[in-house]
């Protein structure tokens, strides 16, 4: 550390995450604060007022990235240097939960509040931003996709919300010009590096009782559909043996899921989480069973013998019970390996506060995976409980304050460079 | 054969069947025409018509039941005398097809219009009747459950349709008075026999090359859902030892459904033909999978053991995945064998018309099962193709003839005893 350890105000985070959960809340205690909503809106206006309040600029782009900077920038010694970045999101899913996201942009806030006030000598300045749209109500990852690349206006007319709405519309509405929409991407250099603080979203921290979680990288995600087809009939008056019916077929293959997952890798995952079966009458035979599956894992190589797996388990449950099985992918993300200097920063910030840490890697996507295009880009998880995407979700306080903690540790020493 | 043979005119059975095919047509060629719909109505009236036209007179009850009687009954030695009755429905289900029901409620009509023409000396009267809401818009078997027991008023006032309707206020639209909807049960020795027409719906007949077949008994019918609880879970970080996911254990499940129809019997259905999994998102393990079971049998024997076996099967599932695993009965219709004397006449009159004939099961429910509570009863099925229940249900117009001609004899015959 170049720098005198510096500490983040728990109170003042802890302050403003309970303000947050009383946006858009919704009688379960969760939060519905889905990107470019009135929730969403009100935050953005509290966002702009708590940062001029405490010396600090905003700068909104086209698509709604909102970037935080220093207003005096004197202790910086090349201010016009690439920054560092941190940052997370401030949108939810619908009835979601109060950490996701959150945690990360207002321990972003926090960050910068510190340094405002504490006035650190920097090489080169630290920032924070908060992504638009991480949640995808309109397109998943908008906003860190729009940092790395400009959306065609082709493209951007057509994203429509959950409730049909579209994204154009909804832009329309903001502060800004939806013009500007088109152009957001970054230049080349434009970030010296970037580091995100989320909650794990997971078991796995808090059932080995480490502190910081270190991120390896951020699997890579497949999804696709296994369609089992057969012939619509009545259910009372078609024998077994004249039938031809794809629900046994996508019964066995749905049995097989999580074989196929261990016998590929021990860090593999197979989700179904979501079966159409049509004509769907509890009376009528069905013509199709769609299998809707979720399969990730953080080696590239495991992805693809993954899927492949997958495919070959279709067929043969196609094959065994004389159904048409096919398989359609319907996309595939490449696993994002995160930057190893970066991590031995988080290693050893945690390694001076006293905390265990242990690499960890994503099992969901994040917009460090888009910024990890941009700059050397790592992530800090803390142990969360009651998973995600969720108002159980939950962290405890001493956790935040240890994750807030080891991120400015972290950027301060990334900006001291 | 007491009376010499009479035929059905098959010009005026088939221009009734196109007719009907045009009120509530839709675009695919089916009928759309639920109970007490306007185009219900519009049939009713036609109904009414055809029958005045014809020296015919129609009795509306409580409920809607129609029965068509001989205006002159100068031919009937004992007009007083419990009638023999044919009937059958002319409400379809959404986007339903043109004979499920029809055929057996026109064909009734016809023989109605010969006898009133024919005037042939019988012992007792022969009637007609045409069920309200066979196909359950409001209550499944509506009309023949009220000819056997009448309904209270606190269940019919609860009673809704497909769209969130109530039937009390679609009973307050027609013609007749609601109140009346609770007096329609008929007295012990009211009628001396029934027999009902109806399309196979299934594969059999044609397949066989059979002209007629002599309805052995309608099957048992159970319904009730498998439901297999987990815990519901992020899909990507959540680790797959570190799951609860009730998916695999239902697949498992259901992958056995042929097995256990073929092991308990060779009549024995079951039938899967919807999948609730909840909470139902692509990237969310789930808490929740709910298999609704539909399962059938002509013997009740064998409908006891198929239970037992689906729920030892669920059980079996559960432990082996490590779930909670419950079985859910729903409802369980207790099987209808049909009149054996009865059964007798259908096939000599098949054979004294040279049509081949063979007993056969129904699979499907038909308002017959509640008139063999009130007298003995039989069916007389036809080949038919395309199912029912959709625009693609089909007859060969001989084989309409055919049936309805073996249906005329046996009404005769049997009031002519």
């Amino acid at each position: 550390m170049s720098s005198p350890r510096l500490n983040v105000s728990l109170d003042r985070l802890r302050r403003d995450l309970e303000h947050l959960a009383t946006i858009g809340r919704t009688p379960s205690g969760g939060t519905s604060r889905t990107s470019f909503s009135s929730a969403d809106q009100q935050v953005r206006e509290w966002l702009e007022h708590e940062c001029a309040e405490n010396g600090l600029t905003t700068e909104t782009d086209g698509i709604g990235n909102v970037v935080i900077r220093l207003g005096d920038t004197s202790n910086v010694a090349d201010a016009d240097a690439a920054p560092v970045r941190t940052g997370s999101h401030l949108d939810t899913v619908p009835e979601g939960g109060n950490y996701d996201g959150i945690l990360g942009a207002l321990a972003g806030l926090e960050v910068m509040r510190i340094i405002a006030e504490q006035r650190p000598q920097l090489a080169r300045p630290v920032e924070a931003v908060v992504f638009a749209d991480e949640e995808g109500n309109y397109h998943h990852l908008l906003g860190s996709t729009a940092m790395v690349a400009n959306y065609e206006w082709e493209d951007l007319k057509e994203f429509r919300g959950r409730d049909g709405d579209l994204l154009i519309d909804a832009l329309g509405q903001m502060d800004w010009e939806p013009a500007d929409a088109t152009r957001t991407a970054l230049t080349e250099g434009a970030l010296h590096s970037f580091v995100e603080l989320h909650i794990e979203q997971g078991p796995t921290l808090e059932a080995a009782g480490t502190d910081i979680g270190v991120v390896t990288g951020i699997v890579g995600l497949g999804g696709g559909q296994a369609e089992f087809r057969g012939r619509s009939d009545h259910a009372g008056t078609t024998p077994m043996d004249l039938r031809l019916d794809p629900v046994p077929a996508a019964g066995a293959f749905i049995a097989r899921l999580p074989g196929i997952a261990r016998e590929t890798s021990s860090t593999a995952v197979v989700t179904c989480g979501l079966i159409d079966v049509e004509p769907g009458g509890t009376n009528v035979v069905p013509n199709l069973a769609r299998i809707h599956l979720d399969f990730r894992d953080p080696d590239p190589d495991v992805l693809v013998a993954l899927e492949q797996r997958l495919q070959s388990a279709i067929e043969e449950a196609g094959r065994e019970h004389g159904i048409e099985a096919t398989y359609v992918r319907e996309s595939i993300t490449q696993p994002v390996p995160l930057d190893e200097s970066i991590r031995e920063r988080i290693s050893r910030s945690a390694s001076a506060r006293g905390l265990s840490a242990e690499p960890i890697p994503s099992g969901a996507g994040h917009d460090s995976q888009n910024m990890a295009r941009l700059a050397p880009t790592a992530m800090i998880f803390i142990p969360s409980t009651g998973g995600s995407h969720n108002p159980r979700e939950n962290a405890e306080w001493d956790a935040i304050e240890n994750g807030a903690n080891v991120l400015l540790d972290t950027l301060l020493d990334l900006a001291s460079d």
